[in-house]
């Protein structure tokens, strides 16, 4: 690994973001989106910008409105940008919540990754709603009980205030992210076992291999139902559409807000929520268990740890492509 | 396992009942919850009869509205058992969601079970919703890492409306529901590896120990994460409180019905779901699965088989005790 100061990666990723075509305004939304992943040791970083990387649509145009109600919206990604059109959809949103309450915010034509959407379901959190954000993508993963790449990975993220950070839910209903793949094939490593599928349908820990076959819903049962039911939120729910082989032409997101003070008043419910992580934190651990975690905290404190000392810790092979994307 | 006549089983649910003191109309809307999940081969089922069973709480008031706005309402259980509080939640939500296309209901002040939820979001899909249902309970469930059982079981259900059968997830995030412990103790059998401690944090798979131990969430920290989620959205959000020493004094639900008009137009959404449901039923199939099915779709079959032959199979420690019941 190596000691990279913060500034250099941040500059660089807005380098790379530039010449692969973007605006300054839409340079600092992407570059934003994947910092906070790479800062929090989220593979939703700045591996995206490697390989393929993630060239600017020259046919795109900005997301907008196409069909809105007072707690709902339906917005036309334009060929932009996953997270130009996931920072897009959240600020409709918390324009319709901060009226109704409640928020209800549907994306489709886009086709590109919006990264880590624990970074959307955060903000609106800090913004004192309970955010759920979830996200479509490509053919990616494997319906549970079969080894045919229909499913994006299908994350979905819960943001919740407290009366200090948020708490962040933020996973992949997948065994892996897709990017975790990607990673380890840059890193020259070898996947966990159970988590994907070769295009022959056995068991694999070749990332190569893994990208030609599909990845697995994580959990069972139960987890290739929630990927089931995010894969219906982000492509039936929103109105993406596909091509006449049934194969996705686009892929959707929906953001969806709620404001406590719908059912109880605020103080009392972030009172609620800081006895329940009290409790938690406090509880009988495992004998190998140090500390209880809650959801995103290890990486809030990776992310701290980082702004404290300016310095990011990459994978040699990582920060040597990048600095080659940014120069050619 | 015993052959019994349906017509025998719910004429002896409904005699248990009525002797446990719930009206004629309590009993219809418990009856046909629990017969719900009986004829699905769910865990929900009639075994909640069994042991301690349902006695009414003899203090109890119908469910109220204690604070309402046009999209969502606060009810207060009064003591009343959960499965009337949950039906009543959604008789609210349907009405709501009906004016506004969205409804976001909890309710508080109820401490017994209820029952199998996808009862409640497969009726919001038949009503063209999806429908969105979490239930909370007592402690029974150790957070991811820990051992000492603070949340719930904390199921949650999807259900979402298609040209014919709905499609519903109910799912426990525990890695298995109290009744199947219950019941795996009723009929003198272990639990799987895995799912339980004992109370001193050892794993364990006797169905005792397990009870007076802690149930773990399942598939690893996401399950844990969303466990968590769960016992927010049922308790902090909903207003449920607590008892001096930290313990739950009464349980909560939160029941969201979301229109799909509320982004695209419903034949449209109705044909988008189906397009998905049928590309996962055709996947390629790993070596050891004869069908890929759909959440629900094995329970949905067995209802199916139950009411076209009129007998329902059960085991036979567990109807002794149910006719035991009726008759005491």
């Amino acid at each position: 690994m190596a000691q990279i100061p913060l500034k250099s990666v941040t500059q660089t990723v807005q380098r790379i973001l530039h010449k692969s075509g973007y605006s300054p305004e839409e340079t600092a939304i992407i570059s934003d989106v994947l910092m906070y992943a790479q800062m929090r040791g989220n593979n939703q970083g700045i591996v995206k910008l490697i390989g393929a990387g993630l060239p600017r649509n020259p046919n795109c145009r900005p997301p907008s409105i196409v069909h809105q109600t007072p707690i709902s919206a339906r917005i036309d990604g334009g060929g932009s940008i996953g997270m130009v059109v996931a920072h897009y959809a959240l600020t409709v949103a918390l324009e319709h919540a901060r009226e109704q309450g409640f928020a209800l915010v549907g994306t489709f034509n886009s086709n590109s990754s919006t990264g880590a959407i624990g970074y959307y379901a955060g903000q609106a959190a800090q913004a004192g709603y309970i955010g759920f954000v979830f996200a479509g993508s490509g053919e990616y993963v494997a319906p549970h009980g079969a080894y045919q790449p229909l499913f994006g990975t299908n994350p979905l993220a819960v943001g919740v205030p407290t009366a200090g950070k948020p708490i962040v839910l933020d996973m992949a209903t997948s065994a892996i992210a897709r990017y975790g793949i990607i990673e380890a094939q840059t890193a020259g490593q070898t996947l966990p076992e159970g988590v994907a599928y070769d295009a022959a349908g056995s068991p694999t820990t070749d990332p190569t291999a893994a990208l030609a076959g599909a990845i697995r819903t994580f959990g069972g049962h139960k987890g290739g139902g929630l990927a089931l039911m995010v894969e219906l939120l982000t492509g039936a729910l929103v109105g993406t559409s596909r091509h006449a082989d049934g194969r996705k032409a686009d892929w959707g997101t929906l953001t969806m807000l709620i404001d406590p003070t719908l059912l109880t008043d605020r103080d009392g419910f972030i009172e609620r929520v800081q006895q329940v992580t009290g409790l938690v934190k406090d509880a009988k651990r495992l004998p190998d268990m140090d500390e209880i975690l809650l959801p995103g905290e290890r990486g809030d404190r990776q992310y701290e740890r980082v702004v404290a000392s300016g310095v990011i810790e990459i994978e040699e092979r990582l920060w040597d492509a990048l600095q080659a994307a940014a120069a050619g």
